[in-house]
């Protein structure tokens, strides 16, 4: 951030009138500029107790393996974001069932929300950001190849509940 | 958004290659900046079966109750933020219990995450942002004057879970 998105001025790093932290502000409108954490949205689908998986075409991680995510877009609800990177890396349609995890990434200001959910179909099919996909067994999930910490954590959270059918608790993590 | 915040060059708005939506892209530099949600963090924070309740004293919503709650900073987790908010809006340190709600607000770009939670002591004072507060009775709740709808879902979801020890999962809605 070094310049102003509403006018282009210089920005510079002070603290506002009765804030608590230095912000990025515009020299010339005053237009202050926040640095806010990123929502990502994600899903733990299944057919018949096998679990969705695609191996990422993209960087970061580029060739392991993660749960359908991605970043929450303006105008669409988090749930909707789930859906749609869904059918974005897996060419599939989903029903969500509940919320299985929320995890700060603190470091990389991210908050990531990842929901149960069921495929409508097996038929499933690569996009573009997705090397290859497949519907795993629990014991076959590559568990070593996984491609963020979070894609293990909800993976857990979720084969705790594989046969839990009763209102559970979104893991709240790390 | 009008200009490039890392060259200061006028933006426009057009589709990148790959990309299923117009994003406002850098005509000097080719940055491409995302419009993204933004995350708000509160917490129903209870005494001896009371709730807590600030009157805000800033709009949106000036003069109007609503639980400690804002936007997330990055640099802190949600809980952080929802400890941080009730520090400051009302002078008071909680310890988190749960998570009682995830609400998406689309039409400005709000992902609304509520926590359950204990104060540790009675002893509450109004924040610079805060006109007056109190610990209210359930049935004393002002349901009339509440700031924001949120507000109400989440007081009703933590209504409904008054008596609840076990496990539950947070409202997803609205």
């Amino acid at each position: 951030m070094r310049f102003c998105s509403a006018c282009g001025a210089p920005v510079e790093l002070k603290r506002p009138a009765g804030d608590t932290l230095d912000r990025h502000v515009c020299s010339a409108c005053g237009e202050i500029h926040y640095r806010n954490p990123k929502v990502v949205v994600g899903a733990v689908c299944t057919w018949q107790d096998r679990v969705l998986l695609c191996r990422r075409a993209i960087e970061p991680r580029a060739g392991f393996w993660a749960v359908p995510a991605g970043y929450l877009e303006f105008g669409e609800s988090t749930e909707e974001g789930a859906r749609r990177e869904t059918f974005e890396e897996a060419c599939a349609r989903i029903e969500i069932s509940g919320l299985l995890g929320v995890y700060n990434v603190v470091r990389i200001g991210q908050v990531q929300l990842f929901y149960r959910a069921r495929l409508l179909s097996p038929q499933i099919a690569a996009g573009v950001e997705t090397l290859e996909l497949d519907l795993f067994e629990w014991p076959a999930i590559p568990w070593d190849e996984l491609a963020f910490p979070s894609v293990r954590w909800v993976l857990q959270r979720a084969l705790e509940l594989r046969d839990h059918a009763g209102p559970y608790p979104p893991a709240l993590g790390p």
